[in-house]
């Protein structure tokens, strides 16, 4: 572990203490809110909590190994205590949520049962996939197996955002008016949100610096945010105007569709 | 307890809180998608939480007893601090979990009464009897004793799994369509899940190697993770299933039926 300022320190710090009250925040908004949504989309309701709250608890393991990692040194910077900072948390976390994201998103779309089976299939072992080939890459210390696990991690990565955007775009065909805007947005938020991913890891490619370092935590940690809480809340939104659409009266269902 | 590299380590101790958080955010999925359930099958989906909430608490007691058992020595292996890891954690969750896993495939099953109690009540019988005679086994440190009380669990073992899977075998033959499905997929996964744990057993008889407490640790995690949270799943589903059928008109129950 690099040396960091305290300013560096404390920015990780506060950036963790940060992700999990949003993680915990979005778990109990989805819970409390469950009950405005249809009995039909609410499993994504549920999925959206889990995700949540699976991240929340590795972020507060994150945020303890992140404390116990560094200790102030006689120079009053941040020095390794010896004690690791365990990066698998983010990977642990990724095997169980990114299956459930993936999950949410096809519960909400309402595909038929085999199409959606056979999808979901596919997307998590490309995702299982996807985490288990970054893994020995976010732990080496040489640049050619960084380098190598990073692109072997990238195929899985692109066919699951390739295979979800040509979906997504089926959706947004057959939708119209205010959930035809939602799902285009959140086919938005999913692409430059996980977009982040790959950057984050570039910067462990680019060494053991501070600024990597910082580079690396602040950039996971903002694409966790955004791909957990922020998505979840877009499926939430979809989930309750599909809701709104189903409840009304036929009359206003056609008013809808011309809007 | 034998000396561990940091990967070996660091993999026991990920797969702990791997555990810590499935068998949480399981419990959280049941208790959020009871509503979704017949009040005929919801005590199995209540049975299905506190199986998991009862294995979350003794993983969270397991993952803190294998941080204090090891602790990183001058060679930068981790060695055993004297702080014995408890095995007992286990055993004592077993000795909980096991009746109610049984109680909650029973209680989906829907059998009439008398013949629920009967099987239950020897279900219930024959568990115990595995787990009191395997756990002398398990922390003896004698290859003899441990073959012995292996066999003599090995025998509730195979009564159990016997029976359960004739059982299952007429449910089978009554359900129709997707709930026939569903239930020989449990059967089997039943199966897998539990041939794991007299694998698992067979590495302590190994002995105390590395690789042989590694073959343990994760052994009884994975197959912690697909009894409990797996099965627990599938169990919901079936449950799901049904309540989709019981609260369909008659004329989709006779398409149903020849689906």
């Amino acid at each position: 572990m690099p040396e960091l300022s305290p300013d560096q320190f404390s920015l990780v710090y506060n950036m963790f203490s940060l992700t999990i009250a949003a993680m915990f925040g979005t778990f109990v908004f989805f819970v409390l809110a469950k009950e405005n949504i249809a009995v039909k989309y609410r499993p994504a309701i549920v999925v959206s909590g889990l995700v949540v709250l699976i991240a929340g608890y590795h972020y507060f393991r994150i945020f303890q190994s992140w404390d116990e990692a560094y200790t102030i040194g006689e120079n009053g910077m941040y020095v390794a205590t010896g004690v690791p900072f365990n990066d698998a948390y983010r990977y642990v976390d990724w095997l169980l949520t990114v299956p459930l994201l993936l999950v949410e998103l096809i519960v909400v779309l309402a595909l038929p049962r085999e199409k959606s089976m056979d999808l979901l299939g596919r997307l998590v072992i490309a995702s299982v996939l996807m985490i288990a080939l970054g893994y020995p890459g976010e732990v080496s210390d040489s640049g050619s197996t960084q380098a190598i696990f990073f692109v072997l991690s990238f195929i899985p990565f692109v066919y699951i955002l390739r295979t979800l955007w040509k979906e997504l775009a089926v959706e947004i065909e057959h939708e119209t008016g205010r959930v035809k805007e939602l799902v285009e947005q959140t086919r938005m938020v999913l692409l430059v949100t996980w977009m982040f991913y790959p950057i984050a890891y570039l910067f462990n490619i680019a060494g053991g610096t501070a600024d990597a370092e910082i580079g690396i935590q602040v950039g996971y940690t903002i694409a966790d945010i955004a791909a957990k809480c922020g998505y979840g809340v877009m499926v939430y939104f979809i989930a309750r105007e599909k809701t709104l659409i189903d409840s009304a009266p036929a009359s206003a269902k056609a008013a809808g569709a011309k809007a």
